[in-house]
């Protein structure tokens, strides 16, 4: 598989199903998103978690019920263009699989929430290490003590991913990421880990374990992977997302969604 | 009447009818807020609105339905809370009332929305004008072609409040305003008012006019009036927004949601 250059070509080889990898790294200074896909019934109450937990989950498109044509990719069709989904039924994990038209439902409502691979890209801008990318690993992802405001039916500890960084690195990075506060923005915690509830840093939750090198300390940032936390906490009777680091790949620019 | 010092002050003499004047300029450097209030039928639709419209409707705050003391202020009751209410049935404006107790039902869902007041204290702090204020008026409001994002049955022009000053002073006061992008953030406009479709700025649609000095140019920010255009924007059997001008004072400080 070569990389394709545009997004418009890489959903193409996504919805043939001849690109089934994650989507890191991919068409750099692109928007990323998470994917959540659940019934209209519950839609209010998780667009309401998503309002009131901005960081982790921060909206960047709801579609209409049924609907799968995305605003921020104009052809895009949300059941078949993620090369990975996650099925739960009953709050319950059931199956991955490579589409979903077949089990896509009329009544099913669709959120795409940022996703930290957008301000990699202006990191890397700015020299700072992104130790996950060097080691060819996936970010380290871990649940932490944080709560959460719940919203109805949904509740969650907030999930974050972890670059290790120098503490000059670390002033940097919060002035480079404040910018993206749709893609999660400024980090919510840097240093000690147990004072987010973080035991052990060599077990992360999701994703791979990287290397702490000495003089570093870890910077942590809200992580999309909440809002699949928060969308299974409650037995619905069918919610999709996508597979970790499989994500939506849009038409938008990082630059687009900068508040300044 | 007195002006208060605090907000609990100020929304205790509110719930007992002694304020029943604006909001205007009172607590200086506290959030006030738009309230909507819908029955739950359509409030998925009219948060998608909120939700896809960021600039004129920043979301504050939103309620479970049945509930009237907002995250944002403890203790506050929306029902007394706020000076005086517009209330709506099918779409139509039926009355002002200085409570709505009697007629809040089980299921209505409250918006608090973001507001333009929350600005004008880093304005002021900053030496840059607001003319309303010189000339004790109410800020001019104008109902602009722009169209906004729809959601469902809801749609909406987008409502503008204008404030003159020089250009110098407009590049000062985009800087100063990106910092509150949950309170309009940076203008929308500035300069030819016909580009957004306004004909005649001496005749505001909403508020006062006010005087545009030689070499001042209008500068123009999304206006949470919007919020309230496109929840009447369709037959809902009854809605409830604040009177303009007569906001929701919470307990939070402009500070508290600055994104740098």
């Amino acid at each position: 598989m070569s990389t394709p250059a545009t997004p418009v070509e890489l959903r193409e080889l996504i919805r043939r199903q001849e690109w089934t990898r994650p989507t890191t790294g991919v068409c750099p200074g692109i928007i990323q998103a998470n994917l959540v896909m659940m019934p209209e019934a519950a839609a209010f109450e998780f667009l309401l978690f998503c309002v009131r937990n901005p960081k982790p989950c921060p909206i960047l498109d709801v579609l209409e019920p049924g609907a799968f044509e995305p605003g921020i990719a104009e052809g895009a069709d949300l059941r078949s263009d993620l090369p990975r989904y996650r099925v739960f039924q009953n709050g319950e994990f059931r199956k991955e699989v490579e589409d979903v038209k077949d089990i896509f439902r009329d009544d099913m409502v669709s959120f795409l929430l940022g996703c930290s691979f957008s301000f990699e890209n202006a990191m890397l801008a700015a020299d700072l290490p992104i130790r996950n990318l060097e080691e060819g690993k996936n970010v380290s992802m871990y649940t932490t003590g944080i709560d959460c405001r719940a919203a109805g039916r949904f509740q969650s500890k907030m999930v974050v991913s972890m670059r290790p960084m120098t503490e000059a690195q670390a002033v940097r990075a919060v002035q480079v990421t404040t910018r993206f506060h749709l893609t999660h923005g400024a980090p919510v915690h840097l240093g000690d880990p147990e004072k987010i509830g973080i035991a052990d840093l060599s077990r992360p939750d999701f994703g791979d374990a990287v290397t702490t090198a000495p003089g570093e300390i870890p910077v942590f940032w809200a992580c999309g992977v909440t809002s699949q936390l928060a969308a299974t906490s409650a037995p619905l009777p069918l919610v999709i997302t996508h597979s970790p680091g499989h994500m939506f790949v849009s038409d938008l620019k990082d630059e687009d969604l900068t508040i300044l």
